[in-house]
């Protein structure tokens, strides 16, 4: 694998998955002189339209896995739930980039929390719950109203129930499968923010400018940069995403998403080891986007300065809201991207846009 | 073919040429939700990587146009050079853009100027030249330094000769292969410009902000934006690229060249109908890139608001120059792209680079 790194022009780079993070990043790697090969299980998935070679297989499929590791010269992937074994496998004979530890740190709401407080980043309080009696001692040992989370497996507020302090939770447990769960302290926040950051193989560091995050039921709704947040706050949330990257030996994009505590404080709400929906606004706000940088560090090549040279709004097209799309192609200022999917089903990320303003000097 | 525009997403527009125009015209495509089915006779050309589907086959072969006109909803192209009879036949069965007619014109260098003066444009004095007696009268009558050019099929300098005015030029007509010619007085212009403009499926018109454009060998070296030039000289260009766009009832991107008399009179050198070399920067410093208005246009889709965010100048890698992409990709403010062309020869187009900096009121 020596001098490997960084990819000449003309290499090919891996995605495991192909939904719209991976047919964004195949543009951002075409750019960049790379083609793409992208596996996953549905031969008409949004990347592949782009990729320049697609192989239709599960996620955990080992052979169709050392296929595209015969393909390519690194691999990376596009979501946090592709299975940790078959990926940690590939990964010895293949550089794959964010790390496996990346995935499985990610994958798990109580490894997560336990790998966050370890290295001494704040999260809300939370509690491991393998049972209905556990969830009872959970929920009087954190007090207040809590969360109870899958611990593996959820997405945009999918595997979620919200406990309030006075009200019977008997059948919560239950009602999310069964399956081991985490109990977390709702917190009184004033405001969501994320921060996209890289790391590069050469152990470089590149923050996007804090993104301040609306979501509705569950479900990213609008970034807006940007956030309102002191320039300490925003140095402080940039420092909290580098010592996650520094402790993963993490090569690639992340996005770290804070609670804004009413005392200012950040707390971590969650990692996701690959570009992440409140980083779109980079692509039509700063010279070099999440998914360049993405590639870029997946490359070997150096992190783009990333400055933006404008502010901006995004927001998600879910399910329906995608019939604005005609509307919003007229507005002056706002980049539209759509992801290429037939169905517009309730729920669904269908595209968003982005509107841009001049840069103001926060 | 009523009620086919605008294309709903998901609907294939067939691009015939595969080059770097038409792999930058697939990734503007993808973000507005449309396939893109490609026609090159390289299999391994630029396009290729991004494109849903690729037909390979001459631009010519009638029968491989159909099967592209079979597959896509409409049909555009990324260079002037592809035979007009065959695109002229392919436009009686499925929506051509731009139509055949801007290509007719654009393919013959006696053509399009006289199409130019025929609307009241002004270019550089010129006189049809078939033969080397032909040639000897229109010297002596245009007077002064002359360019030699072939009327067809040339680019990027090729195909042409400049003739000194006390130089002899016996060989000049034979050397360019004896083929119709047209000579042009050498006009002593300050500066070049190009304005990129498009012209929607409804009429409606819009323009980017004109590039001061340097050339070396023909071939375009470097575009900065904004020009050198007046508002009045800016609005005039303008002006004149719309009365060519609605002269042709043109659907698309096209490119105006200009030269800028040192009198400050703007002169036509030539058009391009298509998205072209000296609109790159637009991907860089505007919202709306030339790639996806000319998507817009020939989808049917509103046209984008041309402003620009940012200054720009944009640099050619030509050949081996493309050897200054590791350290441009160490800038700041730097975006830089490269087509995917493994061979690096002398005078071909490996990428470009756009480096952006805060909007200038000009």
């Amino acid at each position: 694998m020596t001098n490997r790194f960084p990819l000449p022009p003309g290499a090919a780079i891996g995605m495991i998955g192909g939904g719209q993070l991976g047919r964004m990043m195949a543009s951002a790697a075409a750019r960049l002189g790379y083609r793409m090969v992208v596996l996953d299980p549905d031969a008409g998935c949004p990347a592949a339209q782009l990729a320049s070679e697609t192989i239709t297989a599960a996620y955990d499929d080992r052979e169709a896995l050392a296929r595209l590791a015969g393909r390519v010269s690194v691999v990376t992937y596009e979501f946090e739930n592709v299975p940790v074994e078959p990926v940690r496998a590939l990964s010895r004979i293949i550089p794959v980039f964010p790390p496996p530890e990346a995935l499985e740190v990610a994958q798990d709401r109580v490894v997560e929390k336990a790998f966050l407080n370890g290295i001494g980043i704040r999260t809300a309080p939370w509690r491991a719950v393998d049972d209905p009696q556990e969830l009872d001692h959970a929920f009087l040992d954190l007090g207040g109203d809590c969360i109870l989370k899958t611990r593996r497996l959820g997405y945009d507020g999918k595997g979620q129930a919200v406990l309030r302090e006075n009200a019977s939770h008997g059948e919560a447990f239950d009602g999310l499968g069964g399956v081991p769960a985490i109990l977390e302290k709702k917190i009184p926040f004033e405001r969501e923010i994320s921060v996209i950051a890289a790391r590069g193989q050469d152990g470089s560091f590149a923050a996007f400018d804090p993104a301040e995050n609306v979501h509705g039921l569950g479900i990213l709704k609008s970034s807006t940069i940007p956030a309102a947040v002191s320039p300490e706050q925003r140095q402080a949330a940039c420092d909290i995403a580098q010592s996650i990257l520094d402790k993963l030996t993490y090569v690639g994009v992340i996005g770290v998403e804070f609670f804004v505590g009413k005392d200012g404080a950040l707390l971590v709400n969650e990692i996701a080891p690959r570009v992440h929906n409140s980083g779109h606004w980079t692509e039509a706000a700063c010279t070099i986007s999440q998914f360049e940088q993405h590639i870029r560090a997946v490359a070997g090549l150096p992190l783009g300065n990333p400055a933006r040279h404008s502010d901006a709004v995004m927001e998600n097209l879910i399910g329906s809201e995608v019939d604005r799309a005609s509307s919003l192609l007229g507005e002056a200022g706002v980049m539209l991207t759509l992801y290429g999917k037939s169905e517009a089903r309730p729920g669904r990320k269908m595209g968003h846009f982005t509107r841009v303003s001049p840069r103001s000097e926060a």
